[in-house]
C-alpha cells in the first residue's frame, strides 16, 4: 500500500538515483521528472535509468525556450546581478524547473514533490518556495534534511555502496573535486577544494568558456538589436549572419562568449541561509547581454526613471537569489521593470574579445540622446547662462550649511 | 584700477590661456593656479607661460597624494560607480582641485575664482559647488557662460586668432578631434567625432592603456592587501616586489593595468544638467581596485550591512558625479561608508590579463566566511532540519497570497 | 504692435491684477485664466475685473472634478506625504492648473504663459516645469523674477499705488499678516508673521477647520469603501447617508473633517530651492483619507509589496513637491503605484472626533488577513515548530558575527 | 540529577508560572527572571510566587532607565515607526529584556533560557535572536513550540487545571477577552475578540490613556528641549515645572499624554512570520516625542541628509520589529542615525490636547532655517533670477522626453 506519489526532480546522477530508490523503499510511488534547461545530458539514457530504477513514470521536459523567454529575458531587462557580481544563472533556473514539477504533480495527482538539493544551500529554498507558492498544499520531501537519510548517507562512499546494492549504475569517471550545476545560462562550481576561498580554481575547471589565454586573437564584432529591453536579433557583422529567436540568440551568444572566454567570475557570496560561500561561475552569453543591455538602456531611458528602475533591479536580484520568483513582490517588481523597458529599443555594436565585452557604439529610434543639444560645437536649444542659476540655487543649501558651521573653512 | 583678483584654474592649454588674458582685459588681476593631479604636463613650461601672459602670481600645486588618499580611497571604499559603469575619475578630481583653489583665493584675498569649464558640462557644477560650499561669499567667473565671451569665441579658430593677437603661444600639434581630461585616476574622452554615439572610437585614442590586442600574453599576478577598506600594500607575486604608500600603490596599479589594457569603457551617461552624453574612459588602476575591493568586502562584511552600504554607495556615486562632494549629505554618507569598512581587511590575489581582472582567491583575519559551516562534507554547527522551518515560515505569506488569488494555479 | 499673447494664471487678487496690467504695458496681449479648484472665490466678479483690466479673453475653468480624480486620488493611493507630514495640497494643484493653462495657450496660439508666483517659492517651479514638459517651446514670463518688475514693486504699497493709478480695484479689507493658498484639498498659510518659526499661529488663522476646542462633543462615525485604492463611497453610519462621486466624497470628507478640526499641522519644510520655510496647513478630508487608505492598504496588500510601494510613495511625494508631476519618472512611479492598488479594496470604519481620525475596524473581500491562521486559540494551517528553524536560520548570520567579534559578550 | 539550569523570562502570570513548574517537571533547575520595564506589577508578590513554585533563584531587575536611554531614545532619534503607524513599543522592549536574561544566564552558568512567547508571534523571534546574538551557544526552550507542551495546554482551561494541581495561585479576576503587553512605552492589545479585524475595540480596553471624549477641555502646553536628537528637558509652560532625567522626562510625557488620550491606534500589521495581525496600541509619551522630534529634526537637519536618514530610519524600524536589534546591520544603522543627530538641538513648543499633539513653534541655535533668506519681504542673499536658470535646466530632461514622445501634447 503506497504512501502516495512523489514527483522527484531527477537529474540522472548518483544522488537523485539513490533518492529515487530510497523513496520507493520508504513506500512512495515515484515519478521521475527531468527538466532540460540546456545542460549537457544524455536524456534518453536518463529516462532508461529512471525507468530501470522503478520510476512509475518519467517526464523529460524541454524547458529551454521558456527558460530563455520567461526567466532569462526578464533578468536581462532588470540587469539582474546579485551583490554586484553574480548573474543568477542557477537562481532563475530553479523556479522554471519547479514550476513544471508542480504542474506534473497536480496533473498526476501527486501530493508530494522531492528534490536532491542539500540542506545548506539556496536551491532547496528556491525549489520549495516555488512549490509552496504554486501548490500551497503540497508536501515536500527533502531527503538531505531528513536525519534518517543524511545520517545514512554521510559521504559519497555511502551513496556508492547503496547504489551498488540496489543496482543503481555507478558513475565510471571519478567525480571532480567540486560540484557543478549547468544550464543554458551558466555553469556554477562550488564545494570540495573550492571551499577554501584562498585556493585558486584549477584552469581545467571551466567547461563552457575557453581560457582567455587560448582565446582567438581576432575579436568577433556583433550587433545586438533590442526591443522592449530584450534582444530580438544578433548579427555577426563580418559574417553577416544573424539569429532571431530567443533560444537561437542566447545559444549563439553563449557560443561566441564561450569562444572568447567571456563571463568567468570567482566570488564569495552571501547565501539566504546566512552563510558566506564561494562560487565560481561562467556565464558567457549572459555576460554579453548584461553589458549590452546596460548600454542600450542608458541610451534610451530617462535618467531618473533609470535610477528608480536600478533600485527595483537590485531588489529583483535579491528576490530571485533568495527564491522568491513566485511571490507577490517579485511579480510586482517584474511588472514595473517590464513597464520601464517600453522604450528600450535600438542596436548596440560590440566586440567580444579575450574575456571581455567592449561596447563600440549604439543607435536607437527612441534615444533621448540629442547630439545637437550636447554638442560642444553648436549651441542647440540651450542657454549656458541657465547653468549659473542652476548652480547658484543648488548652492543655496550648501552655503547655508557652511554659514551654520561657521569655522568650516578652517576644516578644509 | 583693478576690479579685483581672480584665481583662475589654469591648465596651460589654449582655452585657459585665452581666459587668463581675457580676464586681464576685463580689468582683473589674475592668479594662475595649476593643480598637479597626475596629468602628463610640463609644469615648468606652464608656469613660465602663465607668467609671460601676465599672471600676477602662479601656483603650481602637487595634489597627487591628497587626491589618492582623500578622494580615490573613499571612492574605493564605496565601490563608487556612476550608472553601473563610470568610475568617476573626473568627478572626484574636481573637488580636490577646487578646494585648493579656494584656499589660495582666501589666502591671497581674492574675491573671485574662474575656470575654463564649458556651460553644458558637469565640471562647471563640480567646481562651483565646491567653491560655494567652502567659500560661500566667493564670486565665480565662468567665461563659457558669459555671452560676451562665448559669442566672441565661437570656435577654436577664434581662440587661435585671439592667441596670436595677444602673444599666447599656440599649440603646434593639431588638436585631436575630441577633447580629453587626464589625471592620476583616468583619462576621459568626449565631444568632437565621439559626439555621434554610433561612431566607434579610433584605436589610437587611448593613452593610458595598451590595446588589449597588443597586451602581453602572460598575466601579472598581484596580491593586494586591504585595511579598513583601502589598499595598504600591493605585491607582484612572481617578482616579489611591493608598494606601500598610497601614491605608489595607485601608480603601480595604473602601470600594471595599463600594460594589460584594463579599464576601457565606452558609455552614454546622464549629465546632471539633464542631457545624455557619450564618454570614453580608461581607468586602469581604479578598475583593478574596484574589482578587488568588491571581493574583500563581500568576504568580510555582513550580508545585510553590505546591502545597506551598497545603497549608500550608489547615493555617494550620484552625489560625486553631480558635484556634491562638499555637502552635508556627502559628508554624512562618507562617514557611514567609512564606518562600514572597519572590518574590511585581508588579501586578495588576482590576475591582470588582457583587459581583464580575474580574482583568484582571498584570505582575511576578519572574514565572516566559515569554511566548516558552509562545507558540504562536514556538518559544522548547523542543523539542516532548521531549513525546513525557515522555508515553511517564508512560505506562509506566499501560500496566503495564493489562497487569495484562488485560481492562481491556472495562471501557471 | 503686440509682442505676442500671454496666458496669465490669474487669481483675481491684487498681484495678478497688477501683473495683467503690467504685461499689457509691456506690449503683450493678455488672456486671463482662472482655475476653479475649489477655492472660495467670486468667479463672476473675477471675470468682470479681468475684462475691465483689458484682458483680451478670460477663461474661468472648473477643474474640481479632474483635480480630485487625477491628482488627489493618485496621491491617496500613494499615501503621498512630504517629509513625513505635509499632504501636498498645493503641490498637486499646480500641475492641474498649469496643464489647463498650457492647453489654452496652445489652443489660442499664445507663445507665452505667465504667473504670479514668487521667486523664492516652490510654486514657480511646479508651474513652469509643467509648462515646459507639456509645451516645451513655450516662453514663460515670471514677473517676480524680472528685476524691472520686482524692483518697481518692492512691497504691497507699490502694488497699491500702481493699482490706484491704473484703475485696478483695490481690496478694501486689510490683508492678513500672512499669505494663504486655498483649494479643495487644503489651505496653506505662510510668510508674514509666520516667518518667525517660533511664533505660534493665531487661533483665527484657520478657515477650513474648526478649532478642536470648539468641535462637537460627539464623533461622526463613517465608513469609507475603497476600490483599487481610491474611495468609491463614504457613508455616515448614524445618518445612513452616503456619497459616491469623487467630488462629492471629497467635499463631504472636508465638511466632516472641518467640523471636527481634523488635519491641522504647523511645520518647517525644505523647499526645492534649498531653503527651509515654515508652513501651516489644514487638510481635513485629505487627512481622513490618508489614515483610512493606510489602513485598507495594510489590510489587503502583501507585506513585501507594501515595502517596495512605500519607497515608491516617498519618491512620488518628493517628485510632486518639487514640481515633477509631469516627468517620465513620475509617470513611471504613478503607473507602478496604481498597479499596486489592484487589490486595495474594502471598507474601513472610522470615527472623526476633535482633531483626530480613529480607525475602528475594517473588512475586505481581498484581504490577506487570515483570522484562523493568526488566532491564538486555533492552530490553523501552521506548525509552531517551523518557527524554531526560522529563527535558528536567521540567527546563523548573527552568531557568526558574534563569533568573529569574540569578546562581544563583554560589550553587552 | 538536573538536566541543567534554565533562566526563564518570568512575568508572574499564569502562563509562565505553569512553564516554571513544567520546566522543573522536565528535570531542569529554573531561575526566574522578571524585568521591570515599567509595567504595572507587584514585583514582591511575583518574587514570592516564583520562590514558592520552586525557582532556584529569582532575579527582579529594574531596567527602566536603560530601557529609556538605550532603546527608546535611539528610536526617537530614528523616528522609528513600523509600517507608517506602529511606534514599536513591544519590539524595543524585547532585546532589552533578553539582554539581561543572557547576562544572568552567563553569570549563573546556565546553558538554557526559556520564555513564554507564543509560536505565532513576533516576540519569540525578538527574544531568541537577541539570545543567539549575545550568547551564540545558548539553548532555547520555547514551550509554546514544543508539541508535548502545547498539546497538553490547548487552552486556558488546561493551564488552570495544571495550576490548581501544582499549587500555582490562579488569577481570581476573569481574564480580559484579549491579551495585552505593557511597558513604560506602551500597552498593546491583541487576540481574543480583537482577532476579528472588523470588531471595534471596547472603550474600556485602554489602561494608559484616557478616552479623548473624557479628556480635559484645557490643553497642556509643553516645551521639549532636544540635544543630539534626544529630549533633555521637558517644561510645562504654565506650571513652570520641568523634568530632566530620561526616565522622568518619559514618565512625565506618559502622564500628560495619557491625561489627554494621546497615542491610540488600531491597526493591522504584518508579522515577520508572514501573517497579518490586528493590534491596538496606546503610546502616549512616545507619540508626543515622535511628533516633536520630527519637528526639531526638520528644523535643524539638511534636506538631503534628512532624506538619507529617513531611509535608514525605515530600515531601522523594520529591523527592530523583526527582532534584529542585536545584529551587525542594526548596529551599523544605529551608528549612522546617531551621527545624523549631532545638530538636532533646540526647543519645540507644543500643545497636548484631546488625543492630539499640536506643534506650536520651535527655535534652535543650530537651525538651518534662515528667516531673512526665506522672507517674502526682504531679498536676503538670494537672486530670484537664479531660479529661472534652475528651472530651465531642470526642464532640459523633461523637454527632451516630450520631444521624443512627439504626440505627447495630444495626450494631455
Amino acid at each position: 500500500m503506497s504512501k502516495g506519489t512523489v514527483v522527484l526532480a531527477y537529474s540522472g546522477g548518483l544522488d537523485t538515483s539513490c533518492i529515487l530508490v530510497w523513496l520507493k523503499e520508504q513506500g512512495y510511488d515515484v515519478i521521475a521528472y527531468l527538466a532540460n534547461i540546456g545542460q549537457a545530458e544524455d536524456f534518453d539514457a536518463a529516462r532508461k535509468k529512471a525507468e530501470s530504477l522503478g520510476a512509475k513514470k518519467v517526464f523529460i521536459e524541454d524547458l529551454q525556450t521558456e527558460f530563455v523567454e520567461e526567466f532569462i529575458w526578464p533578468s536581462v531587462q532588470a540587469n539582474a546581478i546579485y551583490e554586484d557580481r553574480y548573474l543568477l544563472g542557477t537562481s532563475i533556473a530553479r523556479p522554471c524547473i519547479a514550476r513544471r514539477q508542480v504542474q506534473i504533480a497536480r496533473q498526476e495527482g501527486a501530493q508530494y514533490v522531492s528534490h536532491g538539493a542539500t540542506g545548506k544551500g539556496n536551491d532547496q529554498i528556491r525549489f520549495e518556495l516555488t512549490c509552496y507558492a504554486l501548490y500551497p498544499e503540497v508536501k515536500i520531501i527533502s531527503p538531505w534534511r531528513i536525519p534518517e537519510f543524511y545520517n545514512r548517507f554521510q559521504g559519497r562512499k555511502d551513496l556508492m555502496e547503496y547504489a551498488e546494492k540496489h543496482g543503481i549504475p555507478v558513475p565510471v569517471t571519478p567525480k571532480a573535486p567540486w560540484s557543478m550545476d549547468a544550464n543554458l545560462m551558466h555553469i556554477s562550481y562550488e564545494s570540495g577544494i573550492l571551499e577554501n576561498p584562498k585556493n585558486h580554481a584549477p584552469s581545467d575547471l571551466y567547461l563552457m568558456t575557453k581560457n582567455p589565454e587560448d582565446a582567438p586573437s581576432v575579436p568577433d564584432i556583433l550587433e545586438i538589436e533590442f526591443r522592449k529591453g530584450v534582444p530580438v536579433r544578433v548579427t555577426h557583422l563580418k559574417e553577416s549572419t544573424s539569429k532571431e529567436t530567443p533560444l537561437e540568440i542566447f545559444t549563439y551568444l553563449n557560443e561566441i562568449g564561450g569562444k572568447h572566454g567571456v563571463g568567468r567570475i570567482d566570488i564569495v557570496e552571501n547565501r539566504y541561509i546566512g552563510m558566506k560561500s564561494r562560487g565560481i561561475y561562467e556565464t558567457p552569453g549572459g555576460t554579453i547581454l548584461y553589458h549590452t543591455h546596460l548600454d542600450i538602456e542608458a541610451f534610451t531611458m530617462d535618467r531618473e526613471v533609470r535610477k528608480i528602475k536600478q533600485g527595483l533591479g537590485i531588489k529583483f536580484s535579491e528576490l530571485i537569489y533568495n527564491g522568491f520568483w513566485y511571490s507577490p513582490e517579485c511579480e510586482f517588481v517584474r511588472h514595473c521593470i517590464n513597464k520601464s523597458q517600453e522604450t528600450v529599443e535600438g542596436k548596440v555594436q560590440l566586440s567580444v574579445f579575450r574575456g571581455q565585452v567592449y561596447i563600440l557604439g549604439r543607435e536607437s529610434p527612441k534615444s533621448l540622446y540629442n547630439e545637437e543639444l550636447v554638442s560642444m560645437d553648436v549651441q542647440g536649444d540651450y542657454d549656458p547662462g541657465d547653468a549659473s542659476g542652476f548652480i547658484r540655487i543648488n548652492a543655496v543649501r550648501l552655503r547655508e550649511h557652511h554659514r551654520l558651521q561657521g569655522a568650516a573653512q578652517q576644516k578644509y
